[in-house]
């Protein structure tokens, strides 16, 4: 087992481990517990964890799976379960999923009486080198994903590499996308690593890229938007899919426009751009975007890094050397 | 015009002014600004606000007065009024209005796009000495006051004393509740003050003395505490009475529950609990409480400060000296 630390506004640790036989349950012992899951999920791991809370009182929630369960409804829902329940502030929620019960979960967690402690057991890719490290906590609005949340972190995250195992095939893609973004932000990890499969040192750079950048800027107000490579554009694009492409895939595709909008910038030579390229297809993803260039910028004008007349966009110097950009939306019209 | 700074999580000044004349225009210039209100106080003095703020795009979003818009759908409703309207994170809100409005725009302040700076223009007089400091935001939902919400601090507020005009006699009263409460926290709010009508003064020290508390213990983990002062058995009552009976009128009650309770604790005097009792008579509230203590009880179990067997009961060991005690629910059922 790794054990990973973030020194953020909470001090919290990152237990990277093959299996779930090492999961602490000291934090749990003596509170009620209520496990928030999904549908795909809860039946082949709920019972897992919540027998192993033996010294717990054990409550649990299981929603649809999918991003339509990042709703309005089902954050006033579990609000409501909880009162029911007695929860007070000396209890806690775990997050037992991908990114959608966590960011759910969370967001539940920092509401609920103000703010009770909650854990993270990601069992996507996704979640867990990127979701459920960090602490932004979100719901989607039929206007705009993420639009309502919180920065709340997590009182301890458990990756339990075995559940790869059940992942669906465009999971593992989704991840994929949001794995090969951090390549492009740190050196540390390589061509090699991509090859060599999901393994729980691979795991581990990723999530130490995200910790420093989180530890720098918790709140986002600078370092933290280089995490955002990739999703101004990826955002838009999942946005106009109804969400129906999977958001590290549209990671991987705004990635692509990312290095054409850097090598506009900056002069990339073409050598360069290719071997850009040819890190972005480690991640096994269709790169192809099937929308006007008009539809993509409309939405992005409305996203959260959005200001009037343009929008800070995440920009390749070079592998491993990423940088922040003001870009006019006048300017990203002529380049997109 | 009186500034107090507050030195938080935030740091950020209060302005109590006895017109709308000094209001500070500049934090607001450039930026989109919804004024938050409600139906009984936007008639009022919506318009003034808005035709100040001529270097900005003021839009404005008026719910029903009453403590029933404090609710989920509104929560919600706003956050969408702000995405169709392209609110960005640079752009402002304004909670014109009481609790209500000022609990529900600090929460969906908290929340949109993760965070979003809100100002506070309190009218009622519960709001300006209570409500409106201190970051405390929140929705009610069916199961319980305030139980979904966060601690988010505004970025100022104006105290503008004129409002108090128009304010119906039972919001006056309503809001004594919390004034007479300070009294009995800090010996500097005399008789003499409290017969002296509602001065800038007054209203200043009030905020004083929940100022020191805020800034000594932001989030309630301890000495904020103190400012339950009559509030666990005050939010048992409003909830009894399906929140028909005033906040502030509620906490009048619970202080003379308070009061009961310190007696037998600390074996106060007669003389003592005599004077303590003719403090809380200059809030000039009916002090009778039309339920059983069963029902008190049973709604305390769930307060929000509640733990297992037992909660932290704000007791006066003399006026200006309060502190925090935690009480079995056993010894609380045989003393109420």
């Amino acid at each position: 087992m790794i054990t990973l630390n973030v020194n953020a506004s909470k001090f919290y640790s990152i237990f990277v481990a093959k299996t779930d036989a090492e999961f602490p349950v000291k934090p749990f012992q003596g509170k009620k517990v209520c496990i928030v899951s999904d549908s795909n999920v809860a039946p082949l791991y709920l019972n897992n964890y919540a027998k192993k809370l033996t010294e717990s009182q054990v409550f649990s929630y299981v929603i649809p799976a999918g991003e339509s369960s990042k709703s309005a409804e089902n954050f006033i829902k579990i609000h409501s379960y909880l009162a029911e329940n007695e929860f007070t502030r000396g209890d806690v929620l775990i997050a037992l999923g991908g990114g959608v019960v966590g960011d759910l979960t969370g967001f539940v967690a920092s509401t609920y009486m103000r703010g009770i402690a909650y854990y993270q057991i990601p069992t996507s890719l996704l979640a867990m080198i990127d979701s459920s490290v960090g602490g932004k906590t979100a719901i989607d609005l039929p206007e705009g994903k993420n639009l309502v949340g919180s920065f709340y972190q997590p009182s301890g995250v458990y990756v339990d590499l075995s559940t790869l195992n059940t992942l669906p095939k465009t999971e593992m893609e989704n991840g994929m996308g949001e794995l090969v973004k951090y390549a492009f932000l740190d050196k540390e990890i390589t061509v090699e690593d991509l090859q060599g499969g999901i393994t729980d040192v691979l795991i581990s750079k990723c999530l130490s890229v995200k910790i420093a950048i989180v530890e720098a800027d918790e709140r986002e107000s600078g370092k933290r938007m280089l995490l955002n490579l990739g999703h101004t554009v990826g955002h838009a694009i999942e946005a106009l899919s109804g969400y129906t492409v999977p958001h590290g895939t549209c990671v991987a595709k705004g990635l692509s426009y990312a290095i054409a909008l850097s090598k506009a910038v900056y002069g990339l030579s073409d050598e360069k751009v290719a071997e850009m390229q040819n890190l972005l297809t480690m991640s096994g993803i269709d790169l192809s975007i099937p929308y006007h260039k008009k539809e993509i910028l409309s939405l992005i004008r409305r996203d959260k890094k959005a200001k009037h007349d343009g929008v800070d966009f995440v920009l390749i110097k070079d592998i491993g050397s990423c940088e922040i950009k003001r870009m006019d939306f006048s300017v990203l019209e002529n380049i997109l």
